[in-house]
């Protein structure tokens, strides 16, 4: 079966907002082994859309839309799907029901604009949403098929999951079974080390940047699921085999997820002290659910005396080193470790930009630490990023692969401290 | 004149990658006059690009491309869009010793496969990368013209805004001026409330709903900037005198923006306890540069023991009225605000989710408090949602929220307690 996502709304065109539901649907398709062949954002122009639909509708079996339900007035998607499908709309009392009570519930009153969004389509079929006013549709023309859901992620996501992805999978009977290595390292360095792996048949094997680490998704085509995830795993050792260490995890949503699994694998505690991140780093761990198994303490000192008075660290070394420093990073960690009471502390402090930056100490530069047990380590990274944030996400991906090497017992990356070097830096480190 | 916006990359088809390139460029279009007809995303198979292009050539006057440039072997995109505009490519020596001295400043080497990287227009031109390996191409066949851009949105942004944009601007005569109008409260409640403002030709406007907030996009046609930039401003005082101060600021990235604006401006300092978001609303705080100015301490207390400790919640607090209630976010507002020496302290505690939820405390259920002077406000939220990450955000936008009223000088909303209630909770709040 082949799709198409035809994304509506004038918003998107406008760059109001970032497509995010063709990325989703792309791989939930993908997954279920229907070819995805074209992505399209278009306005609420209605003319336009019924033109691009008939267009669409030639081309592939499935058109998959997102947007357009909402109670605004210029949201036509449905009226104009329908009528491209040979279908018409009928107003739905237990939609209307809904509506009323969905807003009784968030303590707010229908609009008229709302009524709209009753209507459901009468040869089709409507599709029922958890999560807001507006309900989708399933239009049927022979085997031509058009599932329209609101535009609102965690509405069509519901939706999707509930109501769309079961129906489809049904139909399908070769499987497409995807995994997904995540690498720390840097897309050419990946590319030739993996080098030839890239160009297979089947499974297929596609690599992604992202801040700090990359992805590499190998995807297989077989006649069911369990072939495909043993296609999957045997074309994944080959990877290993290669890479190493540097694939972190597999089908996780990033670092934090591998590392909150880790800690609470052997049962250790983080503790985090930030600075430049301003509260990033806690704020990713936190973002996996379970993550108060493992961390409970996050120190943000943003300013010189947060850092004293939160966890310790001596102004004398922030005045002697600077406070983006080897030092103060390996002070933030071992003060952040020892006022928690925690296994692992982590330190960050740097320059994230746009300002601060010199010549001695460019934006982009951080030094992060980790105190584990006897041992302090420290890294001084160099950024090469033009924004803020991108710098914040590398140093936080950094300390998380510190993290992640420390629980898991990989050899830490950086220059190693005793506590002792720390509390009293005039001391040199171990290993400089 | 007309574009098209077309990213290329099997990547995206599979939904590996969020496509945000297509949003920026929009914007960017937009804001220069041009009108963007259709956003396409295809895959990297060359026969099947080239079918595209020829036909999108046709509709539009301009072609931006976004991808199909890396080092990897399925990059096709440069040769086939030279083909389709009638020119070809040559090696650059030049872009060859750029490509190697980047390597080098990033302590990698130059792989065989980024040479083809260094392939630049005969015909047309190559646009300058500063922060990538990838040239960008600009070809022109007679009054059609295409342009492309690496896939990598820092690579892709700096490249427009040093080498694209300004070329572009030139051309055009007319311009479109847009400012963004950003208000807290619902989709519905907003329509509802400026009614027929939405329905106006020029400037238009059109509603985008996020977590917590929605934004007014204010869009008009005019001869030249000014004449616009007027258009929007009267246009605009017509929003505010139906929503008032539910419009928290124009033309920022988020509320976190504002806050830090207003903080400044009124010399206020700001000290945060979080517990359910984890060191979120820290993080939104200090992505705004200048942050430093007016944060410095931000308490990621995600453990009971870590509100005692850190800004001392009272256990028994705690034991009595649940570590999710109105009387512990209060004592963490306020004593954050006492421990960082603080102007203003905010606590934030709840249930994120997934797990935790019960009957008396759903997934949702947040309370939220700020303390200021005399004062301390707590706010009772029941953030109706389907994730984890999305409570959390609800959150954080209703305390900036609190936020800017308390700096502001507005009504905060919520429950008022004097600091000797919030010590000793069995006396009551002032209003409950």
């Amino acid at each position: 079966m082949t799709a198409e996502i035809i994304s509506v709304g004038t918003e998107l065109l406008l760059g109001n907002i970032v497509n995010t539901n063709a990325q989703y649907l792309s791989r939930e398709l993908a997954d279920l082994g229907i070819s995805v062949l074209r992505q399209s954002t278009i306005g609420d122009n209605p003319a336009r859309l019924e033109q691009w639909v008939t267009e669409a509708k030639t081309r592939a079996d499935l058109l998959v839309f997102t947007g357009g339900l909402g109670p605004t007035a210029d949201d036509l998607t449905k009226e104009t799907v329908a009528a491209c499908y040979g279908d018409t709309l009928h107003f739905d009392a237990q939609e209307w029901d809904k509506i009323t009570a969905f807003f009784t519930r968030i303590h707010r009153e229908a609009t008229p604009n709302n009524r709209k969004q009753a209507m459901v389509p009468t040869k089709g079929h409507k599709i029922v949403n958890q999560y807001g006013t507006a309900p989708g549709a399933w239009f049927v023309d022979g085997d031509r098929q058009a599932i329209l859901m609101p535009g609102v992620p965690r509405e069509m996501k519901a939706m999707w999951e509930e109501s769309v992805r079961p129906v489809l999978a049904q139909k399908q009977e070769q499987t497409l079974v995807s995994t997904t290595l995540r690498v720390f390292g840097g897309e050419s360095w990946i590319e030739t080390t993996v080098g030839s792996l890239l160009d297979h048949e089947n499974p297929t094997a596609a690599i992604y940047c992202k801040p700090g680490e990359c992805e590499i998704r190998i995807t297989a085509r077989a006649a069911d699921r369990p072939t495909g995830e043993q296609m999957c795993r045997d074309f994944a050792k080959k990877f290993y085999e290669v890479l190493g260490p540097a694939i972190y995890d597999a089908d996780v949503p990033g670092p934090a997820w591998t590392v909150v699994r880790l800690l609470r694998e052997k049962g250790l505690t983080l503790a985090a002290a930030e600075s430049c991140t301003g509260g990033l780093l806690a704020e990713q761990i936190t973002q996996v659910p379970g993550a108060s198994e493992v961390f409970g303490f996050g120190y943000v000192t943003y300013w010189e005396q947060a850092k004293a008075k939160m966890i310790g660290v001596n102004p004398d070394v922030i005045a002697q080193y600077n406070v983006v420093s080897a030092p103060v990073a390996a002070q933030m960690a071992l003060g952040a470790k020892r006022t928690a009471g925690a296994d692992i502390g982590v330190g960050i402090t740097g320059i994230a930009g746009p300002g601060g930056g010199d010549a001695q100490r460019p934006v982009g530069t951080v030094f992060v630490a980790l105190a584990m047990g006897d041992c302090v380590w420290t890294r001084h990274l160099t950024l090469v990023s033009n924004t803020r944030q991108d710098v914040r996400l590398r140093a936080v991906v950094c300390v998380l692969d510190m993290i992640r090497c420390a629980a898991s017992g990989l050899e830490v990356p950086g220059t190693v401290w005793t506590p002792e070097q720390v509390d009293n830096p005039t001391l040199k480190p171990v290993h400089e």
